[in-house]
Order: C-alpha cells, then sequence, then structure tokens
C-alpha cells in the first residue's frame, strides 16, 4: 500500500518538508514519518537495518514502527473532551475465562483511549468488574448451558439490543479475547460482528474470535476495517483453509499477502518472532524490541494496543483529509505496526524487570512508559 | 455573591486583620482568604493574574482556589470524633456501572472525610464492596428486571425507608455515578432527592442523575443547596432544556448564570478546560492545574470531592455564625472551587507520573498529596 499508490509524486511533495523547519512538532513528526514510509529517508543505519531485516524475512519490509506511532498517536490537548482519544469495546469473557478481555480492555486504557468497555456473560461480568474499576462491563453474553433452545432466538435479539445501543459510539470493537466456543455464544457474536461491520466500526479479532472467523470467513472477508492477529496455531487453521495448503515459513510474506488477499480486503498481524502484516497490498513487519518469554495474555494486550492505535490512525487520516499522501495510507496497517511496536517495547521493558517471571500485568504495567519513551505525552 | 452583598462593611470590618499576627493560624487563614476573596487585597501579581483571566473567559472571575481551600478546610484535632470530618453517601451503582460510584465514594474518604456510603443495586454491591473494605455499600436499589410490576409500591417504599434510615446523618449525598437509566431504579431516587431536600441534606448531582434531574427540574429547583455537575453533553442538555438555546461558548459565562437562575437557586458546575461555576448570582472560574488526560471517571472523583468540601464549607461557616461577611458567602460555590481545585492538581500530579497511561485510580492516588501541597494537615 505505502509503495503503490503515486509515490513519486507523494515523495515530491513531501521532499521539501524534511529540511524546513515547521513551528509545529505534531506537523513536523508526521512529515518526517511520511519521507521515511515512503521511502525518502537517506539515515544509513536505518537503510542498513532494513536491508539487513529484508534480507532475513524475504522482501518484506521493517516498517518504521516508532515514526509510524509517533505520527498517529494524538497529541494531548485539554480543551478536548472524554471520549475524543478514543472508545474501545472487547467483546469476550465468559465462564471460562476472564483475564483474556481484562487484559485487551484495560491495555486500551493505559496506551491512551478515553473508555474501555467489555461485553461478557454474566459469569464473568463480577469477576472483571473486580478487577479494575476502570473498565465498563456489560453482562449481557449468555451460553448454551443457562438458555433453553425456545427461548434462545428472544435472548439472541436481546444481546444484539443491547450492544447495538452502544455500537456506533465505540471507534473500535475487539473481538475474541477470552470469548470461548460456546455454540450460542458464538452465534450471537457472528450478529455482533455483522452489525459492527454494517456501522462501519472497525473490529480487531483475536483467539476465539478467529475460530469463528475461520469457520465463517464471509463475516470479515472484503471488510477493509477488519484486523485479523492470528498466532502460530490460529494461523495455520486459517491458511488451510483460505490457500488449503500449510504454512510456508521460507516464503512467509508471500504467503501472508495470499492469505489477506484470499479472504479479500482484510489485514493480518502474524504474531511471531518478527510481527508480519498484510493487507494483501504490501507487507510490513515488526521485529524491534520483544522478549523471549511467552506467558499466556500477551496477544490480548496486542489486540487491545492495536485497537487504540488503528483509531488512532483512522481519526489522524480523517482529520488530514484532502493532503493525498496521508489519505492514501491504509489505518489498519498503522495501527498493527504502531500496537506491535509497543506491545514489543512494553514486553522488553517488563522482561528486563522481572526476567522468566514476567507476567502479562508486567507488561501491562511497562504500556506507559514505553509510549512515553517512544513518544513523549509533551 | 462575593462581590454584592455590603462589601464596604465587610472590607472595613477585616481591613484591619490583614497586618496583625494572630494566634491561631486557622483563624488567620480564613481572615486572609476574606480579604483576598472579598476583594481587599492589593498583592499586584495575583492581581494582574485575575485581571489575565478576566479577559480570557469574559468577566468570569477566576477564584482564589487555593486560599478558599485552605480556609474551609477543617483543622484536625485529636479531640474530635469519628464522623465531624464529614460523612458521605453516593446513590449510584447498577448492574453495568460499579466504577463511578466507587470513585466518587474512595475519592471522598481520601480528601478526609470520615465515613462513605454507597447506595447501589445487589448486583453492583458485592463488586464495589470488593473494590475496597473502607467503604460501606448498601445492597438496596433495584432495577426493572428484578422487580415485577405489582411488587414495584412495595420496593419502592422498602428502598426509601432504608436510605431515611441514614438520611439524616449524612453531610451531603452523590447522585448520579453509575445510577444507570433504569425506570424503576429512577423512579425510587427521584423519592431519594425529595427526601433528601425535606431533611435539608446537600446533593451533589452527576452522571445518570443529571439525567433525570434535567428531565425532572422540579427536584431540584429552589433548591439552594443543590449542585449539578454537567460535563460537555450534559451541560448542552441542560441549555437545550432549561433556556432553549445552544451553548454559547463566547458568552459562557452569562449562559451559565442565566441557566442557574433558569433551574432556580441551584449551583452549577461546568467542567471543562476551565471549570466553571454560578449560583445564578456570581460566576466564577477555575482553571488552575488540570490534565490533558480524558479517561472515564474524573467526573465521579471531582462530585466526590465537591461532596466533601461543601459539607465542611457549610460546617465551616456555621462554626462562624453571627460573623456576618462568613455567613454571606455561599457554601456551594466554596464547594465547588475547593473541590475543583482539588481534582486540578492531582489530574496534573498524576499526568506528571503517568503521562497518557494516567487512570482514574492514578488520580485518586494524588489526592492526598495534593491536598497536603495546598494546606497541609499540620
Amino acid at each position: 500500500m505505502f509503495v503503490k499508490h503515486g509515490m513519486n509524486s507523494q515523495f515530491a511533495l513531501l521532499g521539501s518538508a524534511k529540511h524546513c523547519m515547521l513551528a509545529s512538532s505534531a506537523v513536523l513528526r508526521r512529515q518526517q514519518f511520511l519521507i521515511r514510509t515512503l521511502g525518502g529517508y537517506s539515515d544509513q543505519t536505518h537503510l542498513k537495518r532494513m536491508q539487513q531485516t529484508k534480507a532475513m524475512s524475504g522482501t518484506a519490509l521493517e516498517a518504521d514502527a516508532e515514526n509510524i506511532l509517533r505520527a498517529i498517536t494524538p497529541n494531548l490537548d485539554s480543551s478536548k473532551h472524554k471520549g475524543q482519544a478514543g472508545k474501545i469495546a472487547v467483546i469476550g469473557g465468559c465462564r471460562e475465562y476472564t483475564g483474556a478481555p481484562y487484559f485487551a480492555a484495560i491495555s486500551a486504557l493505559k496506551i491512551g483511549a478515553d473508555l474501555s468497555h467489555v461485553f461478557c456473560t454474566k459469569d464473568a461480568a463480577s469477576v472483571i468488574k473486580s478487577y479494575s474499576p476502570e473498565l465498563i462491563v456489560h453482562p449481557i453474553l449468555e451460553e448454551s448451558y443457562s438458555v433453553r433452545d425456545e427461548d434462545k432466538p428472544s435472548i439472541s435479539g436481546k444481546v444484539l439490543a443491547e450492544v447495538d445501543k452502544w455500537m456506533e459510539r465505540f471507534d473500535c470493537l475487539v473481538v475474541g479475547p477470552g470469548l470461548g466456543r460456546d455454540p450460542f455464544l458464538l452465534d450471537c457474536v457472528r450478529e455482533i460482528l455483522k452489525h459492527a461491520r454494517q456501522s462501519n466500526v472497525p473490529i480487531v479479532i483475536d483467539g476465539d474470535g478467529l475460530f469463528l472467523v475461520t469457520d465463517s470467513l464471509g463475516l470479515v472477508s472484503g471488510y477493509p476495517l477488519a484486523v485479523l492477529t492470528p498466532n502460530i496455531n490460529e494461523y495455520k487453521r486459517l491458511v488451510e483453509k483460505v490457500l488449503n495448503c500449510k504454512v510456508d515459513d521460507h516464503d512467509a510474506h508471500e504467503q501472508l499477502l495470499s492469505l489477506a488477499k484470499g479472504i479479500g480486503s482484510v489485514t493480518i498481524l502474524r504474531k511471531g518472532k518478527s510481527d508480519l502484516i498484510s493487507d494483501g497490498e504490501t507487507v510490513k513487519s515488526v521485529s524491534i524490541y520483544g522478549s523471549p518469554r511467552r506467558c499466556g495474555g500477551q496477544g490480548d494486550i496486542l489486540s487491545g494496543s492495536v485497537a487504540v492505535f488503528l483509531s488512532w490512525a483512522r481519526q489522524h487520516l480523517s482529520a488530514a483529509e484532502g493532503d493525498l499522501p496521508i489519505s492514501k495510507i491504509n489505518p489498519t496497517i498503522l495501527g498493527c505496526i504502531a500496537g506491535s511496536a509497543l506491545m514489543r517495547k512494553a514486553a522488553s521493558l517488563a522482561f528486563q524487570n522481572k526476567k522468566r517471571s514476567t507476567l502479562t500485568s508486567d507488561i501491562i504495567e511497562c504500556l506507559g512508559q514505553s509510549l512515553e519513551d517512544i513518544c513523549p505525552a509533551i
């Protein structure tokens, strides 16, 4: 995407900005970001690192993640009001799982979203609420064990009506953390996904949300605001289902490109030693930072993180309406790059302190410092 | 209010106190506060700042917030007993919301109230209790889903009887944080408001309490101990309902004055970049400190904070009975100014440490230090 659309004219447009001292640091940051992203940089060290990464992972291009993160993170401004820095909702949390939706939702707040909701089952709600008073937790989902067959249509309708009351207020949904695989619950979530799509709300899909979507690709196919964040096993199932072959690590970026194209218009963030990101048009990788610790829950932080940055990227691009170079950049790709970079930085910081003992909560506690290190608030 | 009633005689009364070394520092603090507040100060720097603020915000006058806070905060004294520093009750907390009433109630304690109660639904109670053992949580409110129509009158009666048992012990109610909008629950709260008013208990109204009151202005109209604390959207609804026009930011203080006068005798704290406060007689602004972070929950801290300072202001004025200048000052205005200043200071302190990652709980943790910085305990 970055390298396809009218790059020469974009570069010409931006080239002169590079040596120009701008009054607004925000504008300067954005210009610098674009110059780098679109290929107009001459930083030799950076170039070398990019070439090395390219050699390591085929022709995938290491994203200039920190500059992208800086470019899309909104300036803080006392005249703004509650909600303007993002309203995120997590759909997940059932009798079995309560940690995952909490991790995703609290991560969104710690990165700087103003409001973070969780829609989960009644059993999960009181537990998730008790983890933190900062979250707004809606106990509205139902699992089969608590619903009679004849009541299913009416309960499904109620669940959907409850989510619909809020839908248009959300800047992004995260669907899947701690969702479980109860058939009735997944049927309800299937409808929620359809409504989110009708309302043009971006959706980050992880965990059991990917189980649902792999089974019903039509839910996301052709929806450019859908982001899938599979881990190694979830990616394997997607590849087998869509491309009808095995995962090929020697040609990882081409296969990812084909997968995203095969599903149709969605963006995929393939988690791994390097995170690989594609929307079917281009492939980017994020290899900076990271930690060797693989405790469960890190994927939930990532999904919340991508949701916030994707919202910010859309906000940023919409504010820059009419500015051609910016408006051509896919916000889902930007959100994935920034979300991945921040998560990897926080994981690395937590690991420095806690080593083998690092838990997901330790990483969440490092999100603020990591963001501040990359993109100081003031 | 400050500048209207017999100012010359007040000033004459207090003028000599300014250069006099008083044995009691509390008395000295109060005198200094009054001298400043009533216009009898000659501090040029202060005067300049006031003029600048006046120029920025029309004719609204920046309050001398820190001196007001110092003047009304009671001295700590080992001979006092539990309850004398304030007993606050929050009416709020339902199936959906538990964080908001917790934030309001715990903030009251952290500022220095002795006891903090929460009246909420059964669903909310166990969660709010789990946030903190410091709060007294009454699981007495009911939502429509758990009540049959034929039982509503008797249940409503029981709810009211439970609150009435406590009503006269409270120095201030906070009505609204996490109340939700269930019709039956709001009907009960409507009655609670009437009883509080009959008992002459001050009421701070925020969140969904404002939704209720905007719909039934008679609940607060003509009640001088009612304080409304609307955010941008809640203020918009009030202006449209009462003044039948749009919010006019160019003449913000005049419109606020008209709104408070239009509702009748209530005090309004309009939250924003600067907080604007009016009782229909005068307008004050609080612009000191503050933070650009707009995470949800800060309004709940403010409502708890105003409740405590309003109680203290009343206590202070009642102790000074017969002292004409003091008794002419509206305690609701004093409570709003001090509550706003402390909240803004705590938010600023939390932001210094946590930057974009600042959450409402972080701000609450800074209330104590902020109060100590402005008004040392000993």
